[in-house]
């Protein structure tokens, strides 16, 4: 465990941009806990940076956790 | 944070119409966090537009981020 | 604005059945949003028709979008 | 409408293994809503049917419609 | 109906190991309920368990299912 | 039932972090339920941790998963 970077202290953010940029995150980081290598990360980074289908298959992935991010938030409506 | 456009301010819409809009917008947003360039962005553009199967997949992003829109706006029923 | 039509109202139908038209036309209408030109998706349509892979990947949206018209609907339980 | 068959009267059943039944059919009716053609589909079921990728594709489609009728019967809880 | 095995009775169960089990379950009958044919389904069954991306989109499938057993479940939490 | 692991206790974890690493757990299992040989998992590996296609596949598997762990844990939000 002593390795093991703390990225995610909570859900909860300020404002839905900012859940926006906390899904892209955990998008981020899930395919870094699969691909550990940082600098194989970068090198593969072009490849679906530059191919539609693939950024299309990130979207839905920020999709996806942007869900939770937003129902943890209540959908940032006032309580 | 200076450089950064805020875009989604809220969740909340006056119509599903306009949810529609605001869940293509966040779809978007999402493939030009991925890829930064507006210039390759344009070039790439053609690319799915006229990709039947991309373009299923796109709409299945905008499913999602409606799913979450809806959700937010109580899927505009009258409280 | 002024050339946008308004198709989507209410996410509330009279029925399940009315409530899977409405899926199908949503998923159609993210096509449409993103590939504007109505010709080259009637060019396009036979591309998926014809294609298995692509015809489930086309229910997978309809049946996101049908969570959401359901859920709309409480799922036209009586209440 | 006069050509239309009604084939989702209720997302109500008796059972989950009904619901299964259901979410199955839900997935079929939206592939046939896009290839309206009966003799075409006909032809078109043996190539998912013997591919691995397209059956977990369409399971995953079963997944999520199932999901939609197991909340409308409040998965079959006892009340 | 005769020859059709009632395998969902519930789905509830004792435990999120036994809820899991449930869903690898649900995802397998899918696939059955498309290919009907064990035999077929035993030899396109080393297809997709030496390819990884279709490992990838079955834990999706079962990720779906799971979502909706434990939903069922109240997560397992007492009550 | 012997030889079975039991991997999975409970959803409840104690931060949004390690419900995180819950998820990703939850994705390889589902994985390794369906290809049950180690060494073949192994080999495999490689195959989609240099794969950016596969990567985001998985990714969007653990969001999934995810939800549901953070719906189980209500959010870490605080009662």
């Amino acid at each position: 465990m002593s390795n093991t970077e703390i990225w995610l202290e909570s859900l909860i953010t300020n404002s839905p941009q900012e859940g926006r940029e906390l899904a892209i995150k955990m998008a981020r980081k899930s395919m870094s806990a699969i691909q550990t290598d940082a600098e194989t990360r970068r090198k593969l980074r072009s490849d679906y940076a530059n191919d539609t289908a693939q950024l299309i298959a990130s979207a839905n992935v920020i999709a996806i956790e942007f869900q939770t991010v937003a129902a943890a938030n209540n959908y940032w409506k006032k309580s």
